[in-house]
């Protein structure tokens, strides 16, 4: 199901939430079954809204909480 | 079991709560057995009631407390 | 031996504690070998003693420390 | 080797400590090797040692720390 | 490697040191690859090196940090 | 995916956020499926920019949460 | 990858941080695909740089954060 999910939101805009709090946005160029992420002109977003580039990173599945696809 | 329920709120509106507090109500489109789980015109809903959109978004199972299906 | 204790509260009203602290009643209409639980007709008990309706709910069976059985 | 144990615990007084700190002391009437336990006529014992009756309780092995089986 | 050396440590005092910050001594009687520990005649060490008597106990292994097999 | 990822990055300088806070930025030399790697000439980077000196470490997987690997 | 490097320190000091921060420093005279550790000799070194000798310990592998071997 996720899978599919992500599938679709290849080379797309992807916002990820993970645990503890940390909230990132980027493109999605890679993901597996443990829902580890390739993000590609990533940033990471504060609560005041700023942001601080990232680039590419890999984000380990494990800390993830939600994934928001792209709106279709 | 939970598979089950879950297959019988396809397409119907879920709350979810996750570990940490946090609440998500959305329209439930998928699920796998890890209790991942995709929910359609999602909000997060916050303790004062109010609510901030989410839209479409992959819940990773792991961080699921209780799923609560529409009334039958 | 978790399976056969909840095999004969099946349809019965069991008290479930949380990790976190959250203590739930309801009436037992599922589980599987990880105690994932169905509750119908389930509140969430508060410390003073006050209830909040949960109707029908899957809890996700890692959140669970203990569950109470009716008495025999 | 805790199934050992805990079978020849089988029908006497176990005091369990569980992780955050609850102890419940009950009559072992069951468990498996995932240290799930089944517990009758428990009691919960706080600090300054009152109790509350549990009765009869499913312990889900994952919260447990230590388990006392009764003097030999 | 670590069966071993609980191998060579059967008989014989072993302090315990558990996630949380609790301490244990006791003569270790038991033990499986998951690190499973039965103690005989084991205390709780406390911060200001006062024990407290916890007898016969089996201990998670999933709670364990550190064991100190006694000098060879 | 994530060994696709730490392929390209081998004897390149990466940046980890482990979970608790901790950020280290080394040279890969080494990785496997769970994400454990081996860093050489690492560095731990605190808040305030400052660093501290790691040489070669190895790094358990269970504690990444994001890598970002060198600028392609 | 991770048994590689641990066979290349086997019989050298080594230097363990574990999660919740204790610094444990010990020659690696054991270990296993799971990063359980046996430590000859070790010391727990605090925050002030004091030191505290833990002797000989296996140290479970699920608290470990960091390993460095000792320069090559």
């Amino acid at each position: 199901m996720a899978v599919k999910v992500l599938d679709e939101s290849f080379g797309k805009v992807v916002l990820i939430k993970l645990k503890g709090g940390k909230v990132i946005r980027g493109v999605l160029h890679g993901f597996d079954q443990h829902m580890n992420l390739l993000l590609e002109n990533s940033v990471e977003i504060f609560d005041d809204g700023k942001t601080s580039d990232l680039g590419s990173i890999v984000v380990r599945g494990d800390n993830v909480v939600i994934i928001s696809p792209p709106p279709a």
